[in-house]
């Protein structure tokens, strides 16, 4: 019985991380135990830590590791701003790109029951409690343009409306910078029938 | 004052391993996070290990976490030839790549005075006790064609000469596959040089 070598343990372990295949994980491995070993004891430690104590924030559900996360607990961002989202990695996007200082929903997913992702999965039991508690006054529903997403935006936007509060989504059109022969034709279409007067 | 969450010290952690900035950091932490917690998991405990435990191999002085590597310990490799390496990733190429069934030799750098990396830092003072041994017959020496490895590569060639050992390198060429007109001039230059007559 020969046992695994550790280093090719840990060629495979690496490949967890998307985009990590077999040469890569090799190039990994090596860099970091040749030159890098303080780096590669820190992140055992930290990533070990991370995959045992964060959790989902109490509030808008996004991960942390505190009952409640950092936007959540800021006394600087805007209640009646609720902007709804698949993934953590949507909410990061978004505070990356925009100024946006309003609070987060984050549902991990999206509405779709062939995979057994309905309301409850996607705490829309606990999104419509936050609407029914009056501060929300606009939720921004930030689905992604896909069939499930538009129909997860679908039926947030009649949660909002049943409550009085203003469903809106994010524009679709012409990515800045985007050549018009290159775009899709849908986004296309939208975009010439979504079409705005120039008044400047 | 605020702790960092653990989710950007995860995303610092991870950009010690190389190739990896932060938009991939950040991809691989919510990743990981969201869809694979066992794999990280896995991960942290491997790294941790690997990066406290593996170390020189008592022999051919390539990583490993025993005293002697599975190249050392197998009684199906020739100890007549023995191949010389800058570093386990040249070492685990060639294994890759070849049918090569003879031993090693991994110097981890090349001779680089200025870089304190002298014959004693390259482990050259064993692997002259090793060839005394008399079992060598082959010195196949696979610097890489820098001005560090070559001169490396000159110093290795007369220690294997002083001990009626054969010295010999890989050949160098025209890449299979390249074509000649983006092959730099010195490869060029060597190649033509080193042409060699058709005989089938
Ligand atoms: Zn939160
Ligand atoms: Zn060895």
């Amino acid at each position: 019985m020969t046992q695994v070598p550790l280093l090719d343990q840990l060629i495979d372990a690496l490949r967890c991380l998307p985009g990590v295949g077999q040469k890569t994980a090799q190039r990994m491995a090596l860099q970091v135990l040749e030159r890098n070993r303080e780096g590669g004891r820190r992140l055992a430690r930290v990533l070990g830590e991370a995959v045992e104590r964060i959790g989902h924030c109490g509030r808008c559900r996004t991960l942390t590791e505190d009952p409640e996360c950092a936007i959540c607990r800021s006394g600087q961002r805007d209640d009646a701003l609720l902007c709804v989202v698949e993934t953590p990695s949507d909410l990061a996007a978004i505070e990356t790109a925009t100024g946006y200082r309003g609070r987060y929903f984050v549902m991990h997913g999206r509405l779709s029951p062939l995979d057994g992702l309905g309301p409850r999965e996607l705490g829309l039991d606990e999104l419509a409690r936050r609407l029914d508690a009056g501060e929300v006054r606009e939720m921004i529903i930030a689905t992604n343009p896909t069939v499930e997403g538009e129909a997860t935006a679908h039926y947030l936007a009649q949660l909002a409306r049943g409550r009085g509060i203003r469903p809106s989504r994010l524009a679709h059109g012409v990515p800045l910078g985007g050549e018009l022969e290159y775009i899709d034709r849908g986004t296309l279409a939208h975009a010439f029938g979504m079409r705005s007067e120039i008044t400047d």
